[in-house]
């Protein structure tokens, strides 16, 4: 069935499909301690020209995500995140489930501000915090945002500041970031962005992988004893060969780039069909999620030809739905698409 | 020093220093099987008018919100809370410690209405909402709130309608209640306020112990193994008589609220002396803790002569503080207030 | 290079790559409710002759363990296992991690008896053991152990007695599972070992599979909230395919029984030939697993030629190694090891 | 009643108790930052002879064992205890509840050996520990043991050498200290005992208090952020006070020392009774709890007339019970004992 319900509804892609084919039969120690897991470490630290940077392979998004922060924040210690940002409002608590409390700051379109981070800080450092309130330990934010958004190179220069003066690590959630990077509105590059970061992932699952995610560690920081943790975590594969098999892949000869491009392209692709046709959009979204406003008949109608996401709610009569493209649309797909509209 | 510091600047009402005197070398068990502890939870279960409730008696506030949250929840759920409410903001994440999540609610003068609960509730078991979003499973409010606030009847009975359409346990802080029942805008008494709730706790520690909270749990609904889990949090006292001869106590001859009404008073006094000398409020509190702005150069002046408790910054030049009565307050204190201001 | 290091040093069963390939761009909804998981599981009800079970598909052994263990027990619960069960020597604190105490229970070549259980079951409700022990809420053990042993049918039987008679769920870890049940020792059908069990789950990562592991619950017991709280835990797949497909492909024409015969075979093979040339056994296992005692002089001459692993120091003289068999195991392999030895 | 059921049986010391009436009125900070929490603790440096000490106030002893190892431990850490410790055997898994696992050491009446503990630490560190097993960082023993006992300082010197060796932090968990240095059998000093250790809590509530244990962090280790991380835990005393002026009364001239040595000096007049009525001892205990071993009619027939603990069955027809002396047991108890034997 037609399908731009999210970016993780087909496999992998074929290149990775593969080299797990054809490296299948090697044997190599597990756990991660596999020459795949090196050299898929090795070239991603190279496309992060960060010579030095220490490279985890996770399997998913949210564990990534609860690794990242419980094994970065002290045990006192807490993160703030937008409203909407994905540890706060769609993991089931997974970060609570570490023990350490999500800090919400205000968001508009999936973004806050620099200043809403200060303000913040000045509050939870305040005369009255003192012991009562939690203790700051971390900025996450994620490229894109849950919305598609972006943040310019500007905005998050700003909130650098503000983590800088606070002495606070920058995490940023890259679950869909080749989508982020070529993006048509991005004005920062990988290596870039990664400086900008204490900690980043660079995301697999929803960009051309079964799965796993790469976290990069961009300051030396990597948290001491992150096997056994990771391990604590439940985290740990035993055959880490599929994680590297897949991230060496994805970054010869910039697999991972073509693929973002190629998705960004049909997302473009996609926006200028719903345009023509009238269609209303919810936000500007410059990456491979859209928003569309339908009003519920239309909806209904449209439901047994395509699948799509329920977003929210717009109001009685109307509903935000998210139409998705990824590495793995085809201008067939968007044929059959417009045909529907 | 003169203190309108907060509610816990002095000791116990002398009765309970008496009491535990006089009883200090009877030989009981430990871990609250003593005499003393049955008969407290006995008269509390009589001025709750609910004489088949379980009383279970805790040391401290965070303590007990900790435990009746995280003994009540199942470990999938959160709990809803005001965004100012105890819980979310002034716990140091001791609810997160225990593996739940906070969902805050918007709030004015630190209360959330039943239309925002009830607006939230949609949103969580939303269509988008399935495996990703933490699953509500308790409604958290303060009576008092943080600000001093009181919900009336009508809108606690709001709350309760809610509640009960998505079979939630209401829980009813009450770490000041003793001040929110004597308040003069106080449209409840302990049953039916007890009636609303699922659980509730009595404070103790505010309201003339040295320590201690007890938790009413309304509708035979303590969670099994309760003794063990309290255990497990470190919160199961040895000596559960100091628990036991303090709620004796205050449960005897009605001393809880006599005291209570006591501290209403001095702050009624305390309000007009405030207003007589044209100072502003900051909000309308009905209960012990008022909240006062007051020029920078105004605060730094008194600072030497009393002690109370910075809240808020107002504006670059104003600062909201807290004045607080309690159960020790004398008229003698307000005559050296009022010379002062 | 030649490696009886263990049974997770190659990647897949040659059928689960072509599945994976031929099914990679059908389009399907994410976390779990494909398809494939739906073909996987009721598949793997039919093998366990248990149409009415409920079955999940996770992702590795030690998050399995955990997930099972948190979801199953209630908060103020522990989980028996013998002192070497995985659970609680291997996985890195991973079930303390979760809140919960692994009761150690003693045991000899990887097994704990009945009449251990039922001891300690004495103890932890004993009379002093009221609010200051654990509560007892489960028994695990694996199927085979850590050893490579099996429990056989009357040890099992007189296991679930006890377990019955304190109502206490019996979980076995399956992460070697096909092993077991192909074992010429062993004296159980898996759909008699189900019915054994309230829970067990099948492993795949060391039984033909990249990744991923079944749960069965036998007895319409599954934890309610159930993605939710694997997503809660970072345990959520977003392309739950990767483990529908695996599994699917597994259970059709008893591939998994078929692959884990063959790894018995070998394994029969090598003990044949490491007996032939007079090598010591540190114990009699039945599974793929073989534990030897080498001269640590002839360890050193082997490591250059083959990976094997260190399992424990035996003397000043001597250390245990393991040399483990798997599904991937080749007569080419062991006539290698011949060779060498 | 008469009673030897345990050391928590009366409630304080009656010079507390003048002190904490006497003190009443004051008006003072909460939370700790009181003047007679300050003159406690230096009155504690003292005592120790660590005048750089850091010293903390807490409720309970579960508290206080579990605020000390989950704030000094990392996260990824674990605990060595012997298995009879009071934190692996008896206190519910509030430790594990802390997501940190108890390594439980072999024992003989209550105590481990330094070469158990080495013995364990080599294991621990071993070559296939890597990341499968948990991280030592922390030595916990209790002085005197669960069992009445005391390491001799050979003992001690020999552990903490093993610690140091291994850059593990040794806790010693005073809850019964007072009866451990007062009695004959003690060969350590106060000073002595803290230069040993990293960390060690001085019992109040078993030695003469209402409540309270005095945390020493000898080394200035204290963790960083303590009294928010202590809020965290549910576990921050709104009037901090209450265990200012009973530690504070309780090392003033010495009180704390005179009523241990009080409890030892009545204890040994216990032990005379039952050795001259003929009653066997189950261990040779020097501290302030006898294990006795009686016949189950004997022991049937003194239950309607003086109270004492079950502590384990000895044999069919045997059962061995505590008989515990305190600061508050009096000759004319034991004469009454001694009259019913």
């Amino acid at each position: 069935m037609l399908s731009f319900e999210s970016d993780y509804t087909t496999g992998a892609h074929e290149k990775i499909l593969q080299r797990l084919c054809q490296t299948n039969l090697v044997t190599v120690p597990g756990y991660g301690a596999d020459p795949f897991c090196a050299s898929a470490k090795e070239k991603i630290r190279l496309a992060c020209a960060l010579p030095e940077a220490q490279v985890e392979l996770l399997v998913g998004g949210t564990q990534t995500n609860a690794v990242v922060i419980s094994t970065m924040l002290r045990e006192y210690e807490g993160v703030f995140a937008a409203q909407t940002g994905h540890v706060n409002a769609h993991e089931a608590g997974a970060i609570e489930y570490t023990g350490h409390k999500v800090l919400a700051l205000p968001q508009k379109n999936g973004k806050f501000t620099a200043s809403d981070l200060q303000q913040a800080l000045v509050l939870f450092h305040g005369d009255n915090a003192r012991e009562h309130m939690v203790w700051p330990g971390m900025v996450y934010l994620s490229y894109p945002t849950e919305y598609g958004t972006l943040y310019s190179k500007q905005e998050l220069s700003e909130i650098r500041a503000v983590c800088d003066e606070y002495r606070l690590p920058l995490f940023i959630d890259g679950a869909r970031l080749g989508y982020g990077l070529m993006s048509r509105e991005c004005d920062l590059t990988l290596p870039e962005l990664c400086r900008l970061a204490d900690v980043i992932y660079i995301g697999g699952t929803k960009v051309g992988a079964l799965c796993g995610e790469a976290v990069v560690f961009t300051k030396n920081n990597r948290p001491e004893h992150f096997e056994n943790r990771i391990k604590k975590r439940g985290a740990l594969l035993a055959k880490g060969r599929l994680l590297g098999v897949q991230f060496d892949t994805l970054f010869t000869d910039g697999l991972y780039f073509d693929i973002s491009r190629h998705a960004i392209d049909m997302t473009e692709q996609m926006k200028d069909i719903f345009r023509a046709k009238g269609y209303r959009f919810f936000l500007d979204s410059p990456t491979n999620q859209q928003f569309i406003i339908l009003p519920n008949e239309r909806m209904e109608a449209l439901k047994p030809h395509v699948r799509f996401s329920f977003w929210e709610t717009y109001d009685e009569n109307h509903t935000v739905v998210r139409f998705a493209c990824s590495w793995s649309t085809t201008e067939a797909d968007l044929k059959a698409l417009e045909a529907l509209l």
